[in-house]
């Protein structure tokens, strides 16, 4: 029998894949589970988007191009110059997600055996990608203490080696909501330029910032240009995950000229929905408006009615749409097993990711779960009390 | 300044796109260019797929299931047993295009380093794949003078070496157009089993066979259950390239599950597409006998018409939609650049892929093109007469 190869063997699964057969045995038995596991928002996708696809007068779907047509990259690269990112159609790929732009750009950039530091806890399908492309993912500790800012950079130049060919930021952050300062992006700029690293900033949450916080790009600060690879996504942007259109932006000619090799090879990204992310671009400022309004005040709720549980510290998140919270518990993996086997609170109960999966190194947050604040205020707080309740059971 | 990987500058250049800008600049000067280079149809997408997305309810634009739904994947296996295909849905992946199919299954299979052996030419973005795997493509050579049929299996088992993970054929081929016969794929049945090796067959054109022909899918064949991966796409089959739905199909369950945590590393399979995808299986019978035919009428026009021309040669395809010309050039790449860049007739000329792009060995296929006969039988006529006069003037 023809055998799997090390790298399929090493290939990690979703934290969560795990729990979603008790989440489906809890629902057979009639429980409803609230989903806080998931980035899938419940917000419309915009309708001028909806309507493009709708309305569209293709006869043979065919093939776009590789690299996304000029008429949507240079309204790509229109919509980036309102968020101060000043750039050119041929500095954007368009790709079939920010997935693929993450595996496109590993690729360019990387041989197998490099490796790539990450702040932790991360984004935890950058394992997949990297473990796809041989690569090792260098983890630096970022602390709930700190509401998970940027390490020092003296702990990132420690590990910096030979084999390091970048390093990978997710701002704001998924999971820990972080939004990067001015400051802090100055400080990466500064050990990137002195050690001939990219700095690939995945900022697939850039327009969820709240309290009136300003994003920071990698795109926007000067003196980059040769080492800043953004990665981009209309998934949470529009609401609109199931399109899987997203981008590279960089200015780097010979890492553009490469990414598009991995883009050819793959023909096309997904027509229908390049038809759907061009008319996205039309989206109305009020859109924006009440989805970040909508997702502010959940934060809100959320953080507030967490700190009133006893024992539960949570991090307060300025952008995306996820917060990490440490629980009174020892093994948050149990917890969230046995919140869906064993427990139920009037027949509801919740799935959340523990946080183990976000971490690259061995043993850390073990006591964390990442909430997505995905739902609508009045479930959420529902949710919070059924956490409640089952934390004192399970603790008593 | 960072650099880009050996990887990235060892992927491959599509074997067109030297020639774009000459054609970029012929129909920029006038000239009317026939696209016989590339594999995009100029067949009807079947309107029940159209319809299924125009008239779509979605109000969220959700990710889809990594896998592809349950109903979607059941109602592609039934109609494989259409087919004699006996599969369920378990062992399928739907996949963004068979692009990606071939990607999850090399990444898979393989470690940097390892080998598959190709028959060549062979579809050349299997290079890419290939290489951004870190996988070598050993090629074993097939004839013009043989139809492009199935080369020796001692050819074969000579290249095999503990390296080697894979067979991958592609059947019917691109670009030869070659169909396998039972025979053919009972002996790669044979050596895959003998050395314990994964038998890959890329089935993207198997609905494209003329001639009352029958295609004889790996999947058909009884014991090769642990060995046999199929690769299948939408794209060709229901003229929706665009589209970008392709899987994986296997019975072996290791494969299989490794093949998932690929999939769920890049969250989902564009949503649109699935909705396309779903409602294609129920494109009527009479969609497919008039495509057929008219691509058998297609592939008559153009043999007959090529084979009238002084000096050259041509395969007799049974599938697909390629044939490979041998013509009277020695450098069939310097032929198609001159063709768009110094030629014209009555201010039209064609785009035709010099061959050597799909093959590994240097220098072969030197005197070769690939034609797709994607347009219709006056147009192919006129493309064989424009040329026929380009090759007595680049000849005098
Ligand atoms: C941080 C981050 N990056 C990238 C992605 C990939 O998203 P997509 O492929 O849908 O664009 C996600 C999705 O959740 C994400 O959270
Ligand atoms: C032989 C072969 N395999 C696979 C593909 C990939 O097609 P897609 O990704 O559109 O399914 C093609 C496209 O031309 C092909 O010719």
């Amino acid at each position: 029998m023809p055998s799997i190869s090390q790298k399929g063997n090493s290939m990690p699964q979703s934290p969560i894949r795990k729990l979603v057969p008790f989440a489906e045995a809890a629902k057979k038995n009639g429980t409803k589970v609230f989903h806080l596991n998931i980035g899938q928002p419940d917000i419309k996708t915009p309708q001028i988007a909806l309507d493009a696809v709708k309305n569209n007068a293709i006869q043979v779907l065919s093939y776009a191009r590789s690299e996304g047509s000029e008429e949507y990259r240079t309204k790509l690269a229109n919509y980036y110059a309102k968020n101060d990112i000043h750039v050119a159609a041929n500095n954007i790929i368009a790709t079939t997600g920010g997935s693929e732009a993450l595996l496109f750009t590993i690729g360019s950039i990387t041989d197998p055996g490099d490796e790539i530091i990450i702040p932790e806890p991360f984004y935890a399908n950058y394992n997949g990608f990297s473990t796809a492309s041989g690569v090792k993912v260098v983890p630096v500790i970022s602390k709930i203490e700190d509401n998970f800012a940027l390490p020092a950079i003296e702990d990132f130049e420690k590990l910096i080696t030979s084999k390091t060919k970048a390093i990978l930021i997710c701002n704001p952050g998924n999971p820990t909501g972080y939004l990067y300062s001015e400051a802090e992006i100055e400080k990466l700029k500064q050990v990137v330029l002195k050690h001939d690293l990219f700095l690939i900033a995945d900022e697939v949450y850039r327009e969820f910032t709240y309290d009136g916080e300003k994003h920071n790009s990698v795109m926007a600060l000067g003196g980059l240009e040769q080492n800043a690879i953004m990665i981009d996504s209309v998934s949470k942007r529009y609401s609109m995950c199931g399109a899987r259109i997203g981008c590279i932006v960089s200015k780097n000619e010979d890492f553009i000229n490469t990414a598009i090799k991995f883009a050819q090879a793959r023909l096309s990204p997904p027509t229908y929905a390049l038809l759907a992310s061009e008319a996205a671009l039309d989206t109305p400022q009020s859109y924006f408006d009440e989805v970040i309004e909508e997702y502010q005040e959940r934060r809100d709720t959320l953080i507030a009615e967490l700190q009133k549980i006893d024992g539960v510290k949570v991090a307060n998140p300025k952008g995306a749409f996820y917060c990490i919270a440490e629980l009174p518990v020892k093994n948050s993996d149990d917890f969230a097993q046995w919140i869906l086997e064993k427990f139920n609170h009037n027949n509801e109960t919740v799935m959340v990711a523990p946080a183990g999966g976000f971490y690259s190194t061995e043993g850390e947050g073990k006591n964390q779960v990442r909430i997505a604040y995905v739902l609508n205020k009045t479930d959420l707080k529902r949710c919070v009390e059924i956490l409640k309740i089952a934390l004192e059971k399970y603790n008593s």
